[in-house]
Order: structure tokens, then sequence, then C-alpha cells
């Protein structure tokens, strides 16, 4: 226990300089003002229109979208809001990570360049048993929090042990989280049997039930590690809670053929076959589809969380995006875990499922940019059952936005800034990140990351602490 | 020629802002000192041992690397050599882009998401027939000079007309370059005839053979626009002359189909038969290689340029790449030009080049990490026959150097500063660039890129006027 102590510690203290740092930030147009206008150069509203809006404004009231009008036709009754002025960036919706195991930022790069058996087997397995509880989740989480709101995303969809410490990372840092609650048939260092995973994750969820910024899903975590019985359960027990279903599915090769050794069936007809299959069931990866299996997700209104990056690093394959958009199922982005990526970075991943799709599909006109884009916000917010709140720049939408940098030497000439966002730009250009309303992470002018409740310095200190204790014990 | 004179006017306007910028960058090891000491976090030498040298030095002396030791040992000559502390830093040997068209970063994002015919006939020729002059080249490649030392390339093989404009541009930021003369059959505002091609080609290489940071080779374009006679005729005074041959080969599947129908040969069993393939030979993409092909590659001693983004985005298809380096075949990295990445940014095409072998090589442990890392440095020296000077950083070989910081919160924790290069670092975290001991490109603590001889905001002043140029004229 002491050890954890330690971390306790270790964490309250941080809680100082987090003021330290919020006083540090200065004014900023929604930091403490709930009324303010954002003016960019281009507003990328991905309302399904494909439009680039050229110097509008966006009027934000007490955490939610009031209006969008030209710069020059400002309402008299907003003329004293106090303006952020982005004259070089593209205004977008805050990008939604579908798929991230988030507390693994502490084993970015832990174990690469393995198969995958020998990856789980004899690297992160072992080290999950070694080290995973909630400090370790929570200060995981911060971390990975920390890297997806200086990278532009305000919600994420993770799906990991001790679900309140991922919440408490996440309240923190003041994001949006689906919060995946993982159920598996064998013990880990949270709970010892299905049973006792449903029920931690029941009572995570009873405790955050009325959180307007957490919301929920049953997340077995993959159909090689969730009994039959037990995926009925969870069926039946999401309709009765209205949560939605997160479950690796046809990741691999190797996953579908153990499914038809074990149980005659692929895994999706399996699912489909347990009432796991739905409009609000999110499976991530999805890169061994054949086409009849498309077509029964797109009739099932069920979502895919492609995880490009991932699929590569792996060596799982390369999922038929363009097929299954064409289809008419929606797939939203994922990062995956940072063990298997290495990085959180949805702009990574919006340009790799670009070009992917156009090799994988044998057409260059294939996933354009804007169809990137639409992965990364709205389609993710449909994923998730959000789209009436987020994932778009629309009047009575939630106020969470991101202010892109498009003027650096990099990215110019600047023909399209859709393009540029896609195809140039890196998470680095992301200056401004609003989650429902409240400017919680700005890139200031002198390159500094200042994020209004955490402090960067002190959650480096944390990743340093973590690296030596599991450097010192795997040597 | 007003248009001309006015681009003059501005590119001698700046050189003066250049001289404020040099003398903005203050005082730093590697400015005007000939003898310095770099004292890194990491080594990593890139000399085939896969060695990292944890709390080493490296002397640099007069533009050479003339000692790595570890830093308690520095010897008493050098105990007053000034120093650059790179503490949270590895210091690798610049990298090398194998295969780039600069100037065409006057187009970057000029037209998207096109199948590759109507990309060329419809968008990106007609703009080359309107635009493309020396000033569009110096320009373009000026760009191009920054994005790619602000990225930590410090040597690229290019291929594109005018060439003494961009060499312009070279020397101008002090970057080394192996310059592809280009030739082809069809006029361009640059020449007329195939001999036309030639003969400026060969005025530029006599305009600067005795130039140490300058190299050439004959870029004969592609097998489908140039003859027989022509390859014939380069391969035979590249001979004579000592130059290297550059040429686009098995990009597309058409491109062989079409050779097939021509030919009756797939166009490296031409091109061999022509004489020009043999280990002064780079062949870009090499995307459609055939096992036989493979084995041809490798017995000739002809090098690969890899441009995986490239290939994905004008959907050419995925290089078999674990197979060739299997093969034996020396196979570097590539950015291709602008208009078809949209970035000169090697850490992608590393991290792409890693990520895409090992689905294309169904093994999760194919490329791993030390491979593209060596792919982008010593891997490209050799294919353009400079692995005596750079590519590793080695006791005599040219300091050119970058320094790159890895204790950003994106990188942490840190397990193996490798693995952190290839994939979770980004371009944003290269710090300083030397080309032959001169500190060329360093991105300051308050985070502004600050070139010794160019100006951030004068370029993109160029860029924007380009922008303006080719927007009025294109809508």
């Amino acid at each position: 226990m002491k050890k954890a102590t330690q971390l306790r510690g270790f964490f309250y203290s941080w809680c100082l300089v987090a003021r330290t740092a919020y006083a540090r930030l200065g004014y900023n147009a929604g930091m403490g003002t709930p009324q303010f206008i954002i003016k960019p150069r281009w507003v990328i509203p991905m309302d399904g229109h494909q439009a680039i809006l050229e110097h509008y404004a966006v009027l934000v009231d007490t955490g939610r979208i009031r209006a969008i009008v030209p710069k020059t036709e400002i309402p008299t009754w907003a003329s004293d809001w106090p303006v952020t002025d982005c004259p070089q960036h593209a205004l977008l919706p805050g990008l939604i990570n579908l798929h991230v195991h988030s507390s693994m930022n502490l084993l970015k790069g832990y174990a690469d360049d393995h198969a995958l058996t020998p990856w789980l087997n004899e690297h992160i397995w072992p080290a999950e048993r070694q080290w995973v509880s909630q400090f370790f989740v929570r200060d995981g989480s911060l971390l990975a929090c920390a890297e997806m709101l200086s990278g532009g995303v305000t919600t994420f969809n993770d799906m990991y042990f001790f679900p309140q410490a991922t919440i408490e990372a996440v309240k923190r840092c003041g994001m949006r989280a689906h919060i995946g609650l993982v159920v598996m048939e064998f013990p880990t260092n949270y709970a010892a049997t299905a049973n006792d995973y449903i029920r931690l994750g029941t009572e995570a969820r009873d405790q955050y039930k009325s959180d307007a910024q957490i919301t929920f899903s049953f997340a077995p975590h993959a159909p090689y590690t969730v009994s039959n019985q037990t995926f009925e359960k969870l069926a039946t027990l999401a309709e009765q809670l209205n949560l939605g279903i997160h479950t690796h599915l046809h990741e691999t090769r190797t996953e579908i053929q153990q499914s038809m050794d074990r149980f005659g069936q692929r895994p999706l007809a399996r699912l489909h076959a347990l009432g796991v299959i739905g409009p609000q069931t999110v499976l991530a990866h999805g890169v061994h589809l054949e086409t009849h299996e498309l077509e029964r997700l797109a009739t099932l209104g069920a979502h895919v969380a492609h995880c490009p990056c991932s699929n590569l690093k792996l060596a799982s394959g390369i999922a038929p995006v363009a097929a299954a958009l064409r289809a008419g199922i929606n797939i939203g982005l994922g990062t995956d875990g940072a063990a298997s990526n290495n990085r959180l970075d949805l702009w990574q991943e919006m340009r790799t499922a670009a070009l992917l799709a156009k090799v994988a599909d044998d057409q260059a006109t294939s996933v354009p940019a804007y169809t990137a884009l639409e992965m990364a916000t709205i389609n993710g917010a449909r994923a998730l059952g959000l789209q009436d709140q987020i994932g778009s720049i629309e009047t009575g939408k939630q106020a969470d936005l991101i202010a892109v940098k498009l003027d650096d030497l990099n990215s110019l000439p600047c023909f399209d800034p859709v393009s540029h966002l896609v195809y140039v730009a890196g998470r680095e250009q992301v200056t401004h990140t609003w989650v429902q309303g409240h400017l919680r992470y700005q890139r200031t002018e002198t390159g500094q990351s200042v994020f209004e409740n955490m402090d960067a310095e002190e959650l480096k200190s944390i990743a340093l602490q973590w690296q030596l204790k599991i450097q010192s014990s795997h040597s």
C-alpha cells in the first residue's frame, strides 16, 4: 500500500499546481465567461453539406452554440461579448475518438514489433497483471486525456478496467467520455468473474448516471473472451438500462478462425444471434468483413470504430472502409490504446484512413478529405447516440469546438482548408480545445501547452514515475 | 516579364530579412564556430549495430564528426569547445529524402482525391504548363527546403525542371541535395526535346560539379515518358560522367500494362535491357515488383525509393518492402512531391512504412522501428553513393545531425527512444538541424522556427503570393 499512498500524495500535490496553471492561462474567451464569440478564418460545420464558411463567427452561450453568423453581422445582443480571434484557423467540432483504452498510455511503446499473440501473452498482459490498479488507470487516463485534448479530441469512447478511475481523470480535465464497462470471463486485478465485472460496471454507471458529460456502454471485451451466456445477459441489461454495447469484432483472422472452430460461426453471426448487434452497438476494428456482413451491419444499424493505425501495427489487416461506407454503415475513427498505435492522434487516423482506403478500394477518389473529417466528428457522435449534442457546429448543439491553425510554413499555400486538415495538418496545429464552452486546452503563441485544470509538467512527472517503476521491474 | 521582375525584387528584399533572422538566432553551437560539442540524452548512430548510446557526446570539428565519447570523458583538447545541451533529445544522422519534386510545394493541396489520370491531365499538368518557371522552381524549392530542414531532412534527392533554381534554394538554406536532371520526350516550359533536356541538365551539372554539397543524377522521368534511344544515351552518358540514374519505376499497374502493350516487356526488364539498372540507379516507388524482379534488383544492386504515403494517396498500391529487404535490396524513403502526399515529412513516411509493411507482409515483426530509421538515414545515403559521407553518426563523417526532443507530454513514458522516434514522434519535435556542422534550423524554446539563412515569415509571404496568383487564374 505504500506505493498507492505515495501516488495519492502525488496526485493531490499537483492539484495545487493545476490552480497555478489555471491562473497562468489568463483571460481568454471560454475561460470563466459563459458567453463569448469565436472568430475563425473558416468554420467547417460538418453538418453534412460540405460547407466551408469563410469569415463567420460562432457565438457560444452557456456551453451551447447560440448562433453562427457572418463576422460583420454580430447581433446587437452579443455586441459586448468577449471575442477570441482565430484569424488563420479553421474551427471544427471537437474530434471524437471512438475506440481507446486510455489508461494504456502508461504502456506507450512498452513492446513493439511483436506478433499479436506474443505481444499480448509475453508483454502486455503480464505488465497489466503487475501494474493495473485504480491508480494506474487514473494516471494513465490523465495522460491520455491530456494527449487527446491537446490534439483536439473532446470526446472519447473508452474501454478499460476501473472505470471510476478513468472518470476521475475525465472530470478533472473537463472532457466528455463514453465509458465502456468491461466484462470478460477471466479474472484480472479489477474483477474475478463476469458477474463481478457486471456488478462493478453497474455501480460505476449508477454513480455517474446523472452526469451530462459521462455516458456508458457495456463493453464485453471480445468474442473470444466472453461467453454466450454473458453476451445474452449484457444484451438484456443494456436494453433495460438503455446503454450501448462496445466490443472488439473481427479484428484478426485468428479471432474468426477460433470462432469457427468453437462455435461454428463467424463472430458477427454469433453476436447477432445472441442479440448483441443493433443501432446502439459500436464494433471496434471490423477489419475482416465480407460483403454479406457489411450488408447485415448496415441493416442492423450497428457502428464501426475504424482503427487504421492499430490494425496496421498489429498486422491485423486493412478494413474495407470504402465498401462499408457505400453499404451505408456509419464509421467513426478510433486510435486504440497507446500500446498498439502509439499515438492517440485522430489527425493521424484521419489521414491514414483516407490514404489506406484509396489503396484498399483501388480508387484515389475513395474516402476524400471531407469524409475522413466526418468519420472523426459527426460519425463518432452518431455511433455514441450523441448526434443531437455533439459532432457538428450547429445552433443549439454543445460548444465542443477546436481551432486549428493553418498558416504555418508547412501549411502554405492553402487552396482548400478541408484538404489541409486531413492531408497536411498535424495535431500540433490545434490551438484551442473547448468542451461545453470551456476552454480546456490552449496552445499559446509561445508554443506552450496549457490545460485549464492540469499542469503539463506535473503530468510529465507522473509519467516518469511510472516509467521508472515499470522499467525497474522489467529489467 | 513584369511578374518575373516583381519576384526578383521580392527575392532580394528578403535577403535583408534573412540577415536579421540570423542575428536573432543568437549564439548556439554550430553557428559560426567550427568546433563544438553536442550532448544529447541518446545518440542513435545508425551504424548497423542497433546501438543506443546513452549519455554520450558528439564532437564536431569543421563540419565533420571528430569523436563520439561518453559525456564524462570529453578529451582535454576539446574541454573549452562550446556545448549544445540536448538533455531530453535523441541525436540522429540527418534524414535523407530519397525522392521528391521539391518545387511542387507551391501546388500542395492543389488537387486531391482524384484518380491519377485526371489528376495529372486535368489538374497538375495544366497548372505546371501555366506556372512552372525558374522563379516557381526557386520559390517552391525554398518552401520545400524549409519544410524539410525543420523536419530534420538534411539531404534530398530531387527531380524537377530548372535544376539551377532548385540548387539556388539549396545553397541559400544550406542543405545537401542530389539533383536529378530531368529528361523526357515531350516539351515543357523548361525544354523542348530530349536533347534539350540533356544539354540543359549537363550545363547545370557543369556549373556545380565542384560543389561538395550538390551531386547529380540523370533523371529520365519514367518508362512511359522516355524512349529507348534516350534511355540508352543516358546510360552511356551517366557512365561517362560518373552520374547516377533516378527514375520512376513500376509505380502503377497502368504503367506496367502500357509497357507490355507497347514494348512487350515490363518496364524493369526493358530498362535493364537498355543498360539503365545498376548500383547507381535509384528507382522511385517500385510498388509492383514480382519475386523474380526483386531478385533481379538485388543482383543488380539498384536502390528503391519507397514512397508509402504517395503510393496510398494515388491508390498506386502497397510496395512489397519486407520482401524486398529480405531479397537484399537497399530501400530508402521518399516523400514524393507535395502535390501527392501532401507533407514532405520523413517521420510520417517512416511510420507509414513500418506500419504498412506489417500488414503487407502479414507479420507484426516486419520492418521494426530500427529498420524504418535505417531506411530514412543510412539506406538513403547508400542509394546516393554518399554512404561514406552521411547517413550515420560515425567519426570522420559529415556532421549532418538532428536533435529530436522526446520529453513532451505525448512522448512519455519512453521505454525505448528508437520506438518513440518511429511510432510516436512528429516532425515538430525536431529542435536542431545541422548540415556539415552548421546549425541551419532551430526550433526555439518558445516554439519559433528559426532558419539560419531564411526568414519564416518572408517565406510565408512568398507562398501566399503564389497562392493568390494560382487561385486567381484557377477560379
